[in-house]
Order: structure tokens, then sequence, then C-alpha cells
């Protein structure tokens, strides 16, 4: 191999060509040109960012499960985006975006033959010049959102096969079709629903499948006593759930702003930006405040969950509402969301990392909130020159555009709370859903993964406690 | 519901319009519409990258404290960008950019009314044409950073009402005024001072709050023995330290190259860049190598402190030196902070986080090296063509810059300590501002939030050495 | 200095200029400015990227490691990447880059003079508007990367001193000259290598090099039994593992469309994080199927290592290929990098982090999959023009491209193998490369750096253990 090596180096050093890669003299790039390169990076940066969500869901997931389960809870989220994304590249992709039917596209899938046909393939991304790799790992980013929020249901007692199998259907069966509705020229576009970034189509389409996998799966063994009464179970690691958050916050500046699709519009996606970091910021403050009011401590999961219910509101809004509304907007949501969350577990439910708390009510009372605090102006702006939908009560516009928002909400939940229960309803039934109570005691990381994902801590913790692995 | 939605679903059948979304014939943007968008974008990706940095804050602080801690440090990191959000918003911005006099700005509080005057509205942002809303952002950033810096002067014993007040009053008291004497045309910026990024304004100016805080609050518990030397007092996890110092690493190519507030000029983002890895390269390296012979052993947290001392330092000067000054800027900076930061312990003070030394006099040691490294070529460059100051004293400035920044350094630190130690001064007077003996053995995260951040591990700790919770 | 400060400030407001910032009336900017304006900000926002790539390294390589050196081991990576830009500046950038003959650079040390003619310097370079200092900061992430992948091979039991000198070496001798063979200028350039983004430059390089390392620093205490069998020694913490994958995957996203060192060109970079994000998915989703059908346990570290290795393949084929041929390749780098990381742990190699496996055997499929799957269209998008290397075996393009390919991993592989083991050899004999039994045994936290990473929580396990320090 050595002297095949330099045989080679030889022969070159007789043969070198003179010349290395001559610059070639460029022409100066058209307007056109540059503006979808800018336009491209604006997306690309913020695909990068709504990707990287993916590790914000990992921490705060496995920061608010126990150490037994801390690496299935991180390692499945790898394993999900992956599956998502080769789904949704054969199928889910065309299915929201391509042209076809108010229900659903029947183009584009495996991105065939749409390299050079970028504006025009797309219905719904038709309006912006990014290249069609861009705009698909950008929708990818988001339909991985939402299948993450989803697997919140499943935390700590959920079978790893499962992951595989209603992994591949959501992505394909379920949520192209809401997004279609909303963002793919669909039924709900076309009633000119105001969902900018997807409070309903990600956020509440995967809270919604979460609370069918938490009413199906039943609740953690230890987390209801005899009577009814909640057990707190609590997460094994703030410090991980907080880097999680704070994460998801600067995905946030992708998912919301980058949805503009273009850098253009007079700089529109910091405006965007802005609402969107402004409620955040109140979300959390809120949030702690009522906690320390209602709990006598400042928790600090609630605030967290606080930021993120608040960013999860402001979703569907940010393109439609004034900084002051949005800071309004995110401090209710922090608020309700502190309240439904101690109420779902009043009534039984068991939604361990609060998924449906955090992305399904305050998903729903973002989209809501457009009804009431969107402009017109704003509702211009945010279509490019044509309006999405109409003002809010507040701004003049009536009931009308709270109906129209209604009618997605419900649409949409009603669309995946059906689908989804029979999804899991079958795999209930055949597969099961649940790993067995042994199982469950042990930990996931032994019973689906074979090893610990704190081996040194957990062998620790079983020589005191004398638990059987 | 259901019925609702197939009754809506039913009429758009038939009233379906036959067009969506016209993709109109985008006309082609004009040359300043597209620099407006890629200076947009690029200060956007800046803002980004310096709000990232409350999670390198959070994790370094955590990593450097306590595990009876590590929640509350981590947690109150958003908490407290939150607070600062909502002030900055409300008062601090306008304060710190708003026309006014050569104190502080009177114009632009809640951002009224400066969405369509991006250029005109900010003297000192005047300059560039990113949108007021990034600009914005961008700023809240810097603000947030310097407020991160001064809670670690409370580390490990501070009180959570405390944050929520102090948090505040920094924001809109004592941040924006300075930040107005240097960026917002005050009268720092008047003589020419040199502060491209905050070595003064952001860093000095916090680091300043926390040396105050750490008089005021006195020696943690167990950190002095009787006689008065100084216990280790190891922080709990040098991974968490790690990543946060590289994510701060990461986030500095937002606070400094994002500065120029401009992708034009020839890159000269770039450059600052350059200048700015090379210091924190020369720092970490230099701090390691002083702490491996001064110690016996090449400490790992002398070498994290080493590499933001450099970047602290470099924050000022990172515009207007040279590559090769920028290694010796940052070198120095690794190595004086080692020593203050030994200096300071046996001096009695107990700064957990090594706030002042790190952000403090590294600071100061960062505004002065401009008065030795500055061209007047960089000056010229920094400023846009209209020089920021002047050439240094080893680039035939003379003793004038110096004085400038030395006059900068001077002025910035007894505002800062004065207003510091007034208000906390006052706090302490009426709330307090540290928890109980019990609650500080016992720990912030019990005392301030009710749970341990890492419960299961506490658990076990308690176990084995009896500590009463 | 309060009173002078005062007395300053009074002179001031006599003097007080009346003029501020005069915003000059800015002249539109030239096409040509704003395209290189635009890519500046792409190659900038993917060297951030690249170098966010340390934290995932970090991470990592301390998840998948023992609690007793995670200090060490997170901590080294700041250390080495800092010395490494040191040298990379000084040497490395300019041996790699500058013009000169077939096998190295001779110009552009310490990039003296090069930022007033950012296009003419570097031969390779040339055909991109990027300023020099950006690009620097590109190449040099590259180099660090490298780099970690190397100490791969020293983990858990190599002595710090070999950290300083290996890292100075590596970047001054080694990585420089593989990279200007192919990305110089160089003669695999010459011959059409098709390497895009280096999966023989970066990843093949450091593996090689660590391979070596595996072998001279011979398997850790314990590793294998008296019969040559292996014992599992597995990582402490896999969430900080799925941490460190994910921010490498973000990574990625800079590391491979980055290297068009253009956002022009229509959208490539966009289609080249399409295949790069198609192939991770597929590694991980393989892999993971592979260890369950193999193990019967769905193994999470081999899965994280599919991940990597789909991404390391599709590194030198993302501009080459199509999306289901990345899909193919990425596939197939999962699945054979979990077999020979079994393989080679039988054969008696203790490679503790599967750098071999993941970054030297998946670079080598890597390279050789473009001589499969490569099409002339694609290859002459990735030059700008002007075809990089031919079309693959698959494409009509016959045997030829495939033995470029074999020639350049072979070159490259017998150079750096070579190289390494001299110099590694020499440090062996000399300073000893290898901590001793008894400070293996403690961990490298207390023998290189006199503390634990973990000092609470290794307190405790000595407590229970009797492990003295």
């Amino acid at each position: 191999m050595v002297k095949k090596v330099l045989l080679a180096v030889g022969a070159l050093l007789l043969l070198m060509p003179a010349a290395l890669a001559f610059a070639d003299d460029p022409k100066p790039p058209e307007p056109g040109q540059l503006q979808a390169a800018v336009d491209a990076v604006w997306v690309m940066l913020a695909a990068i960012l709504v990707i990287f969500m993916q590790a914000g869901f990992a921490l705060l997931e496995a920061g608010s499960t126990r150490m037994k389960n801390a690496g299935h809870v991180a390692g499945k989220t790898i394993l999900t985006f992956g599956i998502c994304a080769l789904a949704f590249w054969a199928l889910g992709f065309g299915l929201a975006f391509g042209n076809g039917n108010p229900f659903f596209g029947t183009t584009g899938f495996v991105l065939t033959g749409l390299e050079d046909q970028a504006k025009a393939a797309f219905s719904s991304l038709a309006g912006s010049d990014v290249p069609i790799s861009i705009k698909f790992l950008f929708q990818l980013a988001f339909a991985g959102v939402s299948l993450a929020i989803a697997w919140g249901g499943f935390a700590e007692r959920g079978k790893l096969p499962v992951y595989f199998i209603f992994g591949v259907l959501f992505t394909v069966l379920i949520y192209p079709i809401v997004a279609h509705w909303v963002w793919g020229g669909g039924w709900l576009a076309q009633i000119g629903m105001q969902d900018f970034a997807g409070s309903t189509v990600v956020h509440l389409q995967g809270a919604t499948a979460a609370l069918v996998a938490t009413l199906l799966l039943k609740p953690r063994i230890g987390k209801f006593n005899k009577d009814g009464t909640p057990n707190l179970i609590p997460g094994h690691n703030q410090v991980l759930s907080v880097l999680g958050v704070i994460i998801l916050w600067i995905g946030w500046f992708g998912f919301n702003p980058g949805s503009t699709l273009s850098a253009m519009n007079d700089g529109f996606f910091g405006y965007i930006a802005l609402t969107t970091n402004m409620a955040a910021a109140a979300g959390g403050v809120a949030a702690m405040i009522v906690s320390w009011m209602y709990f006598g401590k400042a928790d600090i999961p609630s605030m967290l969950n606080g930021v993120l219910a608040a960013l999860v509101a402001i979703t569907a809004a940010c393109a439609f509402v004034e900084p002051w509304a949005a800071i309004v907007i995110g401090a209710l949501a922090g608020i309700i969301t502190f309240f439904t969350a101690q109420w779902f577990e009043k009534w039984g439910l068991d939604d361990p990392v609060y998924a449906f708390s955090v992305h399904g009510i305050a998903g729903i009372w973002g989209t809501l909130s457009t009804g009431f605090f969107a402009t017109s102006e704003l509702a211009t702006r945010a279509g490019g020159g044509t309006p999405v939908g109409g003002a809010g009560l507040f701004y003049g516009g009536g009931f009308h555009q709270l109906g129209v928002q209604a009618l997605g909400v419900a649409g949409a939940f009603v669309f995946v709370f059906v689908l989804s229960f029979i999804i899991l309803g079958i795999l209930k039934a055949t597969i099961g859903l649940r790993v067995t109570e042994e199982e469950e005691i042990v930990g996931l990381d032994l019973s689906e993964h074979g090893s610990y994902g704190y081996p040194e801590q957990m062998k620790k913790l079983q020589g005191q406690s004398n638990v059987t692995a």
C-alpha cells in the first residue's frame, strides 16, 4: 500500500498540472439570487435551532423523570427523531405540503424531482424562495417537535416497540394531515385560521396524542394512593431540566421567527422574535409567583412549565399581536398551565412531564388568543400583504376570528384524539403499550436497553436499598 | 363539536375557492433592503448566541457550587432573565439607548412607536439598519449577561426575594446608565472610550455588583476557619462547568462580533471573531500552565476561569487590536485572574464562582488593554469610518487613550459600587439578603424552592450522613 | 477617584459637542459586497456550529467513561482546543491552505498580511469571497474536531503532558499535511479525490491517531480478563452522551453544508444539509435495530455510535450523492460500525469511546462510498461548475473514482499512522504515555488535576467501597 502511494505520488509530481482551481471571474449576482441566499441562510439557521430543540426535550424529559429511566428517555429522543425523519421524507412532507385537496397533499413524496422547482412545488410554501431541501428540514424539525411532545405521555412506562410503530404512524397519518389543513392550503387555511408557527398544528397535536397515551397507559406505579390522592414523583435532575428549557427557549427563536420563511419583509422575523421572548419572560415570572403564592414555595418545575406554556401559547399569536399582548398571553399561559397541571393530577391523570398541560392547554389558549388580540395590520403583514384572518375581539374584529380559531382547535383536537385512540388502542390490544410491573420498578433503562443510563450511581443506589435488578 | 367540524368541512368542500396563495410576482429587492436583511440575520444570530449564554452561566455556576443548591442556582438564571426582559423592555432599553442627555436616555420606553423608525430612533444604534426589535433583543441579552454575572456574588446564600428586587433595580437603575455613558452617546462615548462589546459596560458592572454582594453577604458557612485560612468548597460537577464554558465561548461569537451590528464592512465581524477566539485559547492555556506551576496540579476550574477571563478582557479590545495582541491580552487575563482569585480568598473574600476575579479584574484589564494595544486603523474601522478613540501607547498614541480608558473604568466602578451598595444595603437592613444559617446548611433548593434539584441523589447523601432536612 | 469623575463630568457638560454619531448617508452596497456578506454570515454560522462540536465531544466522551475521569475528560477538551487554536494560527493553517507544493503549503503563517487579500491568499480557498478570518476559524474548527477524535484513543489512561505535546504536533505536522493534499490543492485534489467535508481529512485522520494511541497505550486495567475475554466498562452517564450526540448532529449542519464556503449556488448548502440529516437518521435507526437483533436489547450507546458513524460517512459524500443514497450510506455506516466495534474488542483492542470504529471505519466507508454513488451532475455542482472527480460505479463512472478514493484513504491512513506511531513512540519511550497503575485506579481527575470532577458523589462512592485516593 505504501509503495502504491509512493508510486502515485511520483507520477503526480511528473504530471502535475500547472493550474489549480482557477476561481472563475464571478459575474455579480442578481438581487433575486441574493434575496434567495439571505432567506435560505435565515431558514437554515431556524431549522437548526428547531432541530436542536430535540436536545431540549431530551434534557427536560430526562430531568423530570427518575434516574432509572434516564438513559431510555434521553436516547429514545434521538431514535424517534431518526424514525420521524425517514417517514416524513418518504410520506409526511408530501401529505402535509404537497398539492392536493383541502384534507391532505398528494404530491412530493420522497421529495422527488423538487430540487429544481423550489418555488412551484408546494402550495403552501410557494410564497418563499427558500430551497425545498431547507423547507423540508424546517418542516421536519416541526414534525419532530410534535412527536417529541407526544412521547411525554408515555414517560416511565411505555414499551420500546411502541416508539417505533407510533412514531411512524404519527408522522405519516396524524401530523401531516392537520399541518395540511392549516399550512398546506387546507380547509382551515381557507377560512383564515391564524396559527403562525403551530400552537395547534405542532403543540396541541403532540399534546393530544400524549393525552391519549396517558389515558390508555394509566398512571405510573406509586403515583396515586388507594384513596386517589396523588404522590409527588420528583424528576431527578433540575439542572438538566433548566438546560433543556433554555435550549427550548433558544430553539423557539427558530420556531416562531423562522416561520416567516424569509428574512425580508422589513425584518418581520425580528418582530416575531420580540413577541416570543416577551411572552416567555412573562410566563416564567408569572408561574413562579403563582407557585409561590399557592405552594408557599417558589417551585422551579412550575416556573419551567410557565416558560414553556408561554412559548407554546405565543406560537400561534407571535405574528399577529403587539408586544404588550404577548406579555399578557404569556403570563396567562403560565398561570393557566400551573392550575390545570394541579387539576389533572387531582382528576387522576398521571402526565409525568405535564405534556398536556404545557403543550395542550397552552396550545389551545394560544390559538384562541389571536381571536382576542390580533390586529388587522399585523395579520396583513404576517401574510406578506394578503391578510391571514382578521382582527380579534379587542381590535374591532368581533367574534369572527375567535370562532375560526375555536373551530381549528376543535377540529385538530378531535381528529388527533380519535386517530391516536384508534392506533394506540389497537397497539394496546395487540403488542401492549406498557412494560410489566416488574420492568417498571426496575426502570426502562434496564428493561428496554439492558444497561443503566447512570450505571455507577445506580449500583450505589442498589447497594443501599437492595433493589433487585 | 365533531358535528360542527363535519358541517364546516362539508360547507368548505362545496365552496372551496379555486385559488390558494398566489405567490405575488415579486419585484426584485433594492440593495439597501438586502443589506438590511443580511444585517438583521447576522444580529439576530448574535442575539440568539448571547441569550444562549444564560445556559452557560446556569451550568457554570451550578457546576461550581454544591449539590444542595444546584436546582436553585440553575433555576434562578431563567427567572431573573425573565425579570430582566420585562424590566429592560419597560424602562432599561430607553434609559440606555434612547435620546437624552450624556447620563441617560429619555425616549423609547416599552419600545413604543419605534418599529417604523428603526434607524432614527436611538442615538447610539442609529448607524445600523437592523430592526429595532432585533437591536432590543441583542441589547437585552447583554443586560441579561451583566445581571447573571452579578448573581455570582450571591451564590449559595442569597435569599430568593432579593433576586426579584435587585434584578429589577439593576436592570433599570444601574446597567442602562453606564450603557448609555459608553454606547448611548453619553459622556464616555464623547471622550472616545473604547469598549467595543462591554468589558466595562457588561462585565465590570455585573462583577462590581457581585463584589458588593460578596462584601455584604459575608462568606459562606465553612469557607474560612477561625484563624482566617480558607477552605476549599469544590463545585459539584466539572462536566457541567466545562459545558457551560464552551457555551459561553460560543456565545461570545455573538457577543463581540455581533456588536458590529452589521455584516458589512468587509467582514469586520469575522476579524473580531478571530481576535476573540485567539484570546480565549491563550487565556485557557496560560491559566492551566500557571495553575500547574503554582499548585503542582493542572487545575480545571482555574483553566475554565482563564478562558472566561480572556474572553472578558478581549471584549473591549476585540475590534481595536491585532491578533498577536489579542493573544497577549488573553494570556495575561488568564494569569492575572488566577492570582487575584487566590489573593481575594486570602483577604477573606468568599466569591464562590470567582465573579469579581473573572469579570471584574479581567474586565478592568481588558478595558485598559486598548490603551496599550489599539491601532488607529482598527479604531477607525471599528467606528465604520469615524474613529472610536485613538491609538494605544504601543502604537504611538501616547498615554491619552489609556487615560480615557482608566477614567471609564473608574467612573463605571464607582457608580455601580455606590448604587449597588445603597440598594443592597437597604435590602439587607430591611428584608435581609441572606438565608438563615439552618437554611444555608440544608441548601437553597429546599429552603427557597421546597424540593431538591437532585432529589434521588440527595436522599442517598442524607441516608449516609444523617443530614437533617 | 469620585472627585476626578465628577470633575470630568462637569467639564464634559460644558464642552459637550452638539453632535453625536452622524449616521453617514450610506450609499447602496454593490451586489458583490452583498454576496460577500451573505457568504460570510453563513460560513461564520457554520464555524460556530463546528466549534460547538467540542461540547459534543466533551459530553460524549465524558458520558462514555467513568465518573473518576469525568472532569479530566471534559476539561482536556477545552485545553486542547486552545492549544490547537494557537498552533493552527501559527503554523497549521499556512501548511494546510497556503500556496506551496502538492504536499504542504508554505505561506500564510500567523495569518500575516492576509486580511486584505481574502480571495487571493490561499490556493484552495480562493474560490470563496469569505474573509480570511472566517475561513481560518472554520478550518480551525475542523482541525479541532480531528484532534478531539484522536484523544478518544487516550481515554481514561493518557498522561496530561502528552495532551500538550501531541496536541501541538498533530496540529502542525499531521493534520495540515493531509488537509493540504485534499483541500489545499495537493496531490489528492489534483487526481480528483472526493472528500467534501472530510471523512478522510478530518475523521479518518483523527481516528488513525486514536488507533495508534490505543495500540501503544494498551487496554485499560480490567478491560480484558486473563483469557482475553473483554469486560464491559460502561460509561457513567448516557444522558450526557445523548446530549453530546445531538450537539454533534447539529454541529454537522455547519460541518458539511458550511464546506460550500458560500450561501449561493442555488442553495446547494441546503441540499447538503438534507443528505447529511437523512444519513444520520438512517444510521441511528439501523444501528438500534441491529443491536436489538444482536444483543436482544436495543443498546443506546450502539445507536449513538450509529448516528455518528453515519454522519462521519456522509461527510465525504454529502455533496456528491442523492438523498436515497445518503440513507443507504448512513444505514450501512451504522451497521458496519456496530460490528467492527464488536470485532475490535474481540481482537483485544480497547478503544474506550469507539474512536476508530466510529470515525475510522465509517470514515473509510464514507470516502469510498462516493466511488459507488457519486453522480456527475452533483460532482459538477459541488465544484461550482468545475467537476470534483467523476461519477461513481453505480452511475456509469466505472471503477476510476473508486480507485481514486481508495488511494486517498490509503495515503492518509499510512501517513497518519506512521507519523503518529513515530511521535507517540518517542513520547512513550521518553516521558511515557500512560499514568501509573495506581493513578489509573484512582482516576485521572485526582492524578492529573488534583480534584474530582464530581467531588460530592465520589466521596460517597469512597465511603461505600473504601477506594483509596
